[in-house]
């Protein structure tokens, strides 16, 4: 798993940040990607990287301002003219399939791939085998949601060599004993599966919140989870203006985690205010919480093994 | 007047196109500029440029695909946040307003300045005393117009050494005698008009096509213009496609231009198939044709001075 950052940006794009799109790549996991949020010139963005428009399986929009929004519909386009055709599907808040319909409308654009459009309510959004994706309400200046992604417990290793030894043969039976299940063998012996396997893995869990102030959904969201992407459109100096707003500080974010018990901080959405050269007196300003943080720039790409987030672009 | 071209792709974004977007550059006539279409991160492009979006006045849209209009919900935003009051017209097929109101509306994007959106047929969509706008419809796949852009006679030179000799006071009867009209001055003289100013200077003609197949609409919009900007998404090898998607080669732009008498033929939506090196091939295939032609690139500039287009950036 990578978390690949699109835009960085807020509002408005700048020569430095694009307005906001954040990637989690999945493709050891699931062969594909999952994208949150899609400002204009998402698409643009994904010229820079290896992405492949066609992998991108799902979409997760967490409000529908502009700078959030509006590189969705040259996304989904461009993803069918590529020659995209598994199943895309995208969850928002209410009003994100009108506008999408009505924009794909006007501009006469059939994708030739099944797109579904949910408009979410707060709970579980998403849940199939490996994954669940639950979604809370956060405090913003409009309806935002905010997303976090467990990975479900993955199955133990099966030591191969001990089924051998014991004489069990290979096929179905193996499967059994990795799922958990004691089997009996032809001949009447008894193989217990916690014989021939290791210990269950836990999975990951990633936040990705949107644009909100600091607040208890946030919280309860980012609960534990090994990384949490968290907006800080201000710092100290301008938190003012992120109350006026519906915005956090960098404080703010750091605050969520400390409380939720997370492991990592990836803050997003920076003011054009603050130029490179203010990033250090930031991350100053959050240099006693006790866990890793991150102010992710455009193309910036973290990569998550063996519980440990690194950056590797 | 200058013409910039802040998009010069066709379909998608690509690494060295952008989607369409076309700039009327004129700030000594007007101070303002004008915009032909506005693919999805046209505001990124001005990115790169000395363009103020304040400063755009009016914005005419050929067609609805994407690649023309994506990038309109963006501009509008941030034409208001960075101060922009002044009023924006926008000229366009019918379905342009509401999905520009429906786009405004579901992402809260409540824009400070007058905008005002007509949705245009054939014939004068905009007349002052400078200017005179013309669109007709091309043949493209969706309706789609050309628009020309007819700079009216400029007033002639003054020669104020002549009216100072004749006793003309400085004041209102100058304004008169600029105009062309003949004066009577407080002693009884008759100062004619003629005497005293120059020749009558003609305006420009741009025409600024949309995407389009050959077509007599595309030469009547052209006649006699100094500069036409028309697609050339094929050369003469893949005219075959240009037939299946209602687009034109690079031959049969420079036709139109034959045709219809245009000093300079500027061609831009140029499919990403062709890179660079393949440029000098498709300027070859209009080798024989009598006027100049340019195949425009991202962020190029060209100057109309004197009657002489060149190219400065
Ligand atoms: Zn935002
Ligand atoms: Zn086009």
């Amino acid at each position: 798993m990578q978390l690949l950052f699109l835009g960085t940006g807020a509002g408005m794009p700048s020569k430095q940040r694009n307005t906001t799109s954040t990637v989690l790549k999945l493709l050891e996991e699931r062969g594909t990607f999952w994208m949150f949020d899609c400002g204009e010139a998402t698409q643009h963005q994904i010229l820079h990287t290896t992405l492949k428009p066609r992998k991108l399986e799902k979409l997760f929009i967490t409000h529908l301002h502009g700078d959030h929004i509006y590189g969705l519909p040259g996304l989904l386009g461009s993803r069918s003219f590529l020659g995209g055709d598994e199943p895309l599907t995208i969850y928002g808040p209410t009003g994100l399939k009108n506008w999408i319909d009505v924009t794909l409308a006007v501009s006469k654009t059939h994708v030739k791939y099944p797109l579904t459009i949910i408009e979410i309510e707060e709970g579980t959004v998403f849940e199939d085998e490996q994954f669940i994706v639950e979604a809370k309400l956060l405090e913003h200046v409009m309806p935002c949601y905010g997303y976090s992604v467990k990975q479900k417990a993955l199955a133990p290793e099966l030591y191969i060599e001990k089924t051998d030894a014991l004489g069990v043969p290979r096929g179905p039976l193996l499967r059994q004993l990795k799922e958990g299940n004691d089997v009996v063998l032809s001949n009447g012996t008894i193989v217990k599966s916690e014989e021939v396997t290791g210990e269950v893995r836990e999975g990951f869990k990633v936040t990705i919140l949107g644009d909100t102030k600091y607040c208890e959904n946030s919280i309860q969201l980012s609960e534990k989870a090994d990384i949490v992407v968290h907006e800080g459109t201000f710092d100290i100096e301008t938190a003012e203006l992120a109350r006026l707003y519906g915005h956090s500080t960098i404080v703010d974010a750091a605050e969520v985690c400390q409380n939720a018990y997370a492991k990592n901080l990836v803050v997003n959405h920076i003011s054009a205010r603050f130029l490179s050269s203010d990033l250090s007196n930031m991350l100053t300003q959050v240099k006693h919480y006790p866990f890793p943080i991150y102010i992710a720039e455009d193309l910036a790409e973290y990569s998550f093994v063996n519980g440990l987030l690194t950056k590797c672009k």
